[in-house]
């Protein structure tokens, strides 16, 4: 284990021949900032490769992705990515804990990635370590802590930040740490907490993550998750790709948005899918909405209620919302709804973890790399889908539900052509000759 | 019975003091051969009111009906109907036979109706009975000649057609006459089929169709479907109510479209369901398809094939469709998906048969025959459905299908604003005062 300080790092390195870094990635879109972390990933970690796991359709925040995930993964390759994995859509969508599961537990079965890579608020893993331990560990004293918070009616993020401050200050009343609560360091801590419990020999390695204005004038280097939002939010707002996004995107990246927007296939936007997601609300029973994962304490009848009025996606979200169940919350669980993600499916791919390392895109070096991947996986590599679907095992299970995702997501693409049904099945990796 | 001419019906008719014309309508939209068939339908069965039942939001030919069952329940008031009940959606949106039984059940155990008049191709009953009679009794010999020629693998209307014809003139191949070919023919000998097999002391009058074109000048008083049809090809390709549709319609019927076109909630057409009939097909699974009504001999696999590729409902139609699968039947096919309209279903509600009248519309003079109705009626009359909701017997499950079918219909809204979920919990009967 790599955070003990025995020498069993020095054992596990000398097998491995040179250093590969895994990053989590939703790129979307790959803009400047994510280019610089690509960049510090392999400088920080010596390594000679970059390996991304990246969400497919649909995100974590609950959102289908602005640009399908071969659009994104070409972004990814031609930014200096060498492989891009796909994170499967069991785990994508999901909370920050069962996200990072995935991801990292996908890098680990890789049997090639050395480093992961992220980018937090904190800068460094020694900061988050502490409760990525607690986390592990989970002593009854804190155990206790978090039911007393969550018994105030928060969130459950808010309740978790609470009791590990109480825990650590030993106060009842401690004041939140900055560390615990914001976003990149939360998803830090998953991952450290996610590679103590698979007993990880990958080292994690933390980079500083500018706040948004830190550099001001450095926009394109600016690596706050705000430069994606405003670049999202700027696409929504101009309706296209405006100076002000190419001013953060490499221009490779600008290159591929714009074929996608031109070919009718992007920006896929939340409210794109507001009438398929009616249709399937108005047409659940409340038993049914109440089997889908993370729906809890009635929140069916709170879904079916608000459906009835409701004009928009994110006018949906904010009534449903509450002090309990956030924004993202509500928003993925609106995901649950359009992809049928039931408690039953959830159990089983958290039971399973993720089956199968799936390649999106390639780089000329991410081509060797791919070979020694190929013979170092402790589970399949998948190129093309079609051999892997005819099983009845859980590699099929997980990776119907990807086709699915996809046969969904590209129903809410903006153009006039719908994208026949089946895509995962004909589209190859992105290559980069 | 009416037909076979002993004088049971003087006696029936003693016990009845005033003639009441039921009509089975579908009024998409309401033009000038309905006004024509509402007056025509009065003064040939001498009638003091005429009672229409009028398919809800999805009509026999499957498709979903231009403007909502509202609007063209106060079109026909304004036309001259003094009640206009609701076919429920269980039955407006089957083949002839099963949509022609439920309409003619429901006006039949309104105890109310003397009289049904129809329009057909033949106008006259004594042409149509013959075959009434025959299908009614169905003879060994008929049904073989039925199942020789549904081996020929044509479909079930062109089948029937034959064999009637093999049957009458002792021919195994014989010419198909136009009377059992025509639709409103057919539908008229399911109107007289229909009445036979419930005995029902119902008189049945056929006036005539003009076909397209009888009466060039006289346009507005063309009572061919071929004037409906026309209407909805100017609306869909003007996008609005021209010159020609104005020509067409009464002005009654021209400001009530006026209204809910500029509402945003009209005109629906069947391809404004195009995604969300995607995404149920994309997201059922073939077992699914095929538990749904009238799929059979692997169709669901031909439906999930074509759904891979369709870019328009038409086009799915169209390359779905068969020797033995005519359009239509396949178009009816794809709003059983929408409405998930189940074989299970379709037993239950053929069981039953209409359990309740539901009142959509009322003349001054409805609201006398009401209290009539109300006193007569063999099944509940439903005003508000609040109440009927509640139970759990086959009032609640038909209406509950009605509720769903309000909710799915609103989403083909082509405005930009949703109509709210439970409109039929809402909107009560239009009076005309």
């Amino acid at each position: 284990m790599v955070f003990d300080g025995n020498n069993n790092i020095i054992n596990s390195c000398s097998e491995v021949i040179m250093n590969v870094v895994g990053l989590v990635t939703e790129h979307n879109p790959f803009h400047n900032g994510h280019l610089y972390h690509v960049e510090k990933a392999r400088e920080s970690c010596d390594a000679e490769y970059v390996v991304s796991v990246m969400s497919g359709h649909f995100l974590q925040r609950g959102e289908p992705a602005l640009f399908n995930k071969w659009a994104r993964a070409k972004m990814a390759v031609l930014g200096g990515v060498d492989i891009v994995v796909e994170l499967p859509a069991a785990f994508s969508v999901r909370s920050a804990e069962a996200f990072a599961r995935g991801a990292v537990s996908l890098l680990n079965s890789s049997g090639i990635v050395t480093h992961i890579c992220f980018g937090s608020e904190a800068g460094n893993v020694g900061d988050l370590l502490p409760a990525a331990k607690l986390l592990t560990e989970e002593p009854g004293e804190f155990r206790d802590l978090l039911g007393r918070h969550l018994a105030e009616g928060v969130s459950f993020p808010s309740a978790r930040a609470k009791a590990i401050c109480s825990y650590f200050t030993g106060q009842r009343e401690a004041p939140v740490s900055d560390i615990y609560a914001r976003p990149n360091n939360i998803l830090g801590i998953e991952y450290l907490k996610s590679l103590l419990l698979l007993k990880s020999e990958i080292k994690p390695v933390a980079i500083k993550r500018h706040t948004a204005g830190y550099h001001d004038r450095d926009i394109g280097l600016d690596m706050d998750i705000a430069s994606a939002t405003s670049i999202r939010e700027e696409l929504l707002a101009q309706g296209g790709l405006t100076g002000k996004v190419s001013s953060v995107v490499p221009s490779a990246s600008l290159d591929v948005m714009r074929e996608e927007i031109s070919a009718g296939y992007g920006p896929v936007f939340l409210n794109n899918c507001l009438k398929i997601l009616l249709y399937k609300i108005r047409t659940s029973s409340p038993g049914q909405l109440a089997d889908l994962y993370d729906v809890t304490e009635g929140l069916e009848n709170r879904i079916s209620e608000i459906a009835q009025w409701a004009q928009s996606v994110t006018g949906l979200i904010s009534e449903i919302k509450t002090k309990r169940y956030t924004w993202t919350r509500v928003q993925r669980i609106l995901t649950y709804v359009l992809l049928d993600y039931t408690k039953e499916r959830a159990r089983f791919f958290d039971e399973t973890g993720p089956a199968y390392i799936r390649i999106l895109g390639l780089s000329k070096g991410g081509r060797n790399l791919l070979k020694k991947l190929k013979k170092k996986a402790e589970i399949p590599v998948i190129i093309r889908t079609t051999p892997f679907l005819r099983g009845k095992d859980e590699v099929s299970d997980m990776l119907w539900f990807d086709v699915r995702a996809t046969d969904i997501y590209t129903l809410l693409s903006p153009g006039s052509r719908i994208p026949r049904q089946g895509l995962d099945h004909k589209i190859m990796p992105f290559f980069r000759f």
